[in-house]
């Protein structure tokens, strides 16, 4: 197993201002665990060094002379490769879209050079972010899944190769890798960050990051809603520009979902002892036996997968419709299904589908009368062996179905390998999530 | 002053079921209109007609089969040139999108395809859909703007070269044009039509119809909205596949708007002697000087504009940056302007314009509980003389703030030149308004 170091930015901040430490010497940093690890773990589809060596060194001018753009200013950033960049190939995992560019960049990329970010390369996704996998393997042992779909930007900051990845998140395509790569992955809110010039148009579809701490994943972020704003007609990232300050939660309402059949004895047991600590701190904690509430969310989130997929499905029919008329030999089974899937379907039973979501957020909602946050894993164990498949989205898919805040937390260990302790917030109430968050890591950093 | 013909589609079907009529027939009138008035119209960037006789020519063997795909199998249509099309390129009346080739049908035309609608071409727009026109002319009188942006789909719908056009608003793109040139217009309800593969993704923007009747309209829209759905996340256009039937209301409110003060007399006299024609026929007529309902919504309508125009300035900050980035000097004055506005924006501005939009959206549906739709006018007159601007969007940037559906019907006349007769109508009742604006029309051709 190697020795995996995650990177995080937002902590050599100090030593850019003193001129201790410097963007491209942070840069180097990280390029020397890509130039160790990329040839394994395949996380970049396509990578500019020079590129990205050139950004650090002005990034490095504007520290120097204490006229940083941003916080983010120099930040290396990969991007997940269902987002269009103008200088590097948008390829989306298809073979459809093998060297296609669309000549602009995205809002959140555009925003991330305005930014003073430095693009080190797309990361791989699955097809149009789906299922099928890319070539990317889990830095902690290559014989597993990164998860998906955002599997290469969790790779790269699993590894230290990056600070931050963007990624999109449909079901489970930000904390299901996050959790398997050993690094944070926050989920915002619906809507927070500006989707356009990215190919993941879906309802439920959420740009976010995957980063070496929770506070490199909510600069980045912030730092591109500043400039980009949230999808339009939604209010963007709310919260304050540095990462809102650790607090602890009253209560917390322990979700077992329907995921809880499936995790293994060992995620059960590191789950368990995390919320005991947290227990012992005064945090009360809620379950379904002993709240109504709670009770009541658990039921509705029995329904949390099939209603995604659904509502997911029917918004697939176009682009994929399209893209068969194009050229179906370029299209994976998977993706051929899908399309079939939705023209099996009607629009009625989608509306259908929509209010039964909408009744799930609901009842998810009055759970904010009860408690701070509420507390699960990630997934149901480590990393599966295999590249076969990107693993169950069972524990993180209740994020993506109620457009909640969630993150997933590299605070457990199982087999000696990652799974992340997910953490669910209140519509737009990201910026109070991120302040649980930083109070249960430190608690559990203290044993 | 050319004699103009609108060649409804709707009302042709009947002649394709008995073969009396076939949708080759009805294409080659089309043409022969087209290949009149084009030259000095100029409504289309691009056109196909030996692709569109061999769709109309499968169209007509389904027919006589009797297995038509749907009752707008063989409807030719005008594809306004912001939404992509495999076949065509899509140049968004901009210099730095000539020539371009997105290789996909966006979602709309993929479902039109699918109904087996005949798409006769892209028609023109204004550059990115908002502003500085194309080179399009009221079919009217060429020294007259047709409206914008929706310029060629409403020349050509107004004009009889097609019985229906794609048009988009955000602002009052589709009434605006429908009004100048003589064709209806209807706005669907926020959402109603799914715009996945056109470049007007701002919050306000609806995909419509321009078209030679109400029938027309409906009809295509539905077919669309049954196949690919509304926006990701909406229900999707509500209603019945055929036109929802001409029903008498009680109670229509009359809307002065901001446009009353800039309206001409001779529009104000055909809008004042068209309602009184309905109060003739028992619909009461309500308005601001005895309903504190309608006098809140006229109070509040005085902000569409402003608001409407602020919530579009920053959500155009992207794209019009990554165009900047390409190429500024393919953008024309009014882009670049409009992102040095943008740029001058905050979030927390725009967040602030979105909860007044929201204010002014409550305070318009509380109207419901009082009428069944409102009235007003569509323009201030008729097309002004000159090329120069595509007129004023006084009257028509209510429903696009609104987001309720809104529908222009070319029922007055002032000059001899048309000028629309405006309802509006309430969130996702678009079958109602449709119920509604068929009775008015009757009515009004009753004298």
């Amino acid at each position: 197993m190697p020795k995996l170091t995650p990177r995080p930015f937002f902590s050599a901040v100090d030593g850019f201002k003193s001129s201790k430490d410097t963007p491209s010497a942070f840069l180097e940093r990280c390029l020397a665990t890509f130039d160790e690890l990329e040839p394994q773990v395949l996380a970049f589809v396509h990578s500019d060094k020079e590129r990205a060596r050139k950004d650090a060194a002005a990034a490095t001018a504007r520290w120097r002379e204490g006229k940083p753009l941003s916080p983010i200013d120099g930040m290396p950033v990969g991007v997940k490769d269902i987002i269009e960049t103008q200088d590097m190939p948008t390829e989306m995992g298809s073979a459809l879209y093998k060297g296609y560019r669309s000549n602009r960049d995205a809002a959140s990329v555009t925003a991330l050079r305005e930014a003073g970010a430095v693009i080190l390369g797309k990361t791989v996704t699955t097809e149009f972010a789906t299922q099928p996998p890319g070539p990317t393997r889990n830095p902690w042992d290559p014989r597993r899944t990164p998860g998906g779909s955002s599997s290469g930007s969790a790779a790269a900051a699993g590894s230290g190769m990056v600070p931050a990845g963007l990624g999109t998140q449909v079901l489970g395509s930000i904390l299901r890798p996050a959790s398997f790569c050993g690094c944070v992955g926050f989920k915002p809110s619906l809507g927070a960050i500006n989707r356009g010039g990215s190919h993941d148009a879906l309802s439920q579809s959420v740009h976010g990051a995957l980063a070496a701490s929770i506070e490199d994943a909510w600069v980045v972020l912030r730092e591109i809603a500043d400039r980009a704003g949230g999808d339009p007609g939604y209010s963007g990232l709310i919260g304050p520009a540095a990462p809102p300050a650790a607090q602890q939660p009253r209560r917390l309402a322990v979700l077992e979902t329907p995921g809880w059949a499936k995790a293994s004895a060992g995620a059960k047991a590191a789950f368990a002892a995390a919320i005991e600590t947290l227990a012992q701190a005064d945090v009360k904690l809620l379950r379904r036996g002993d709240n109504a509430a709670v009770a009541r969310a658990e039921t509705a989130l029995e329904r949390a997968l099939p209603v995604s997929q659904q509502v997911n499905t029917w918004e697939s029919r176009w682009p994929i419709n399209a893209y068969r008329a194009r050229d179906p030999s370029k299209l994976t089974q998977f993706a051929l299904d899908r399309l079939a899937d939705a023209e099996r379907m009607n629009l009625a039973q989608y509306r259908e589908r929509l209010a039964e979501r909408a009744q799930i957020r609901a009842i998810y909602a009055a759970l904010a009368a009860e408690c701070d946050a509420t507390i699960t894993l990630s997934a149901t164990g480590p990393a599966p062996l295999g590249l076969e498949s990107t693993g169950d989205p069972i524990f993180v898919v209740a994020g993506s179905c109620l457009g909640v805040p969630a993150i997933s937390l590299p605070l457990l260990s199982v087999e000696d390998l990652p799974v992340g302790l997910q953490l669910l917030g209140f519509l737009d109430e990201d910026a109070r999530l991120i302040a649980t968050a930083r109070w249960v890591r430190d608690r559990l950093a203290r044993g």
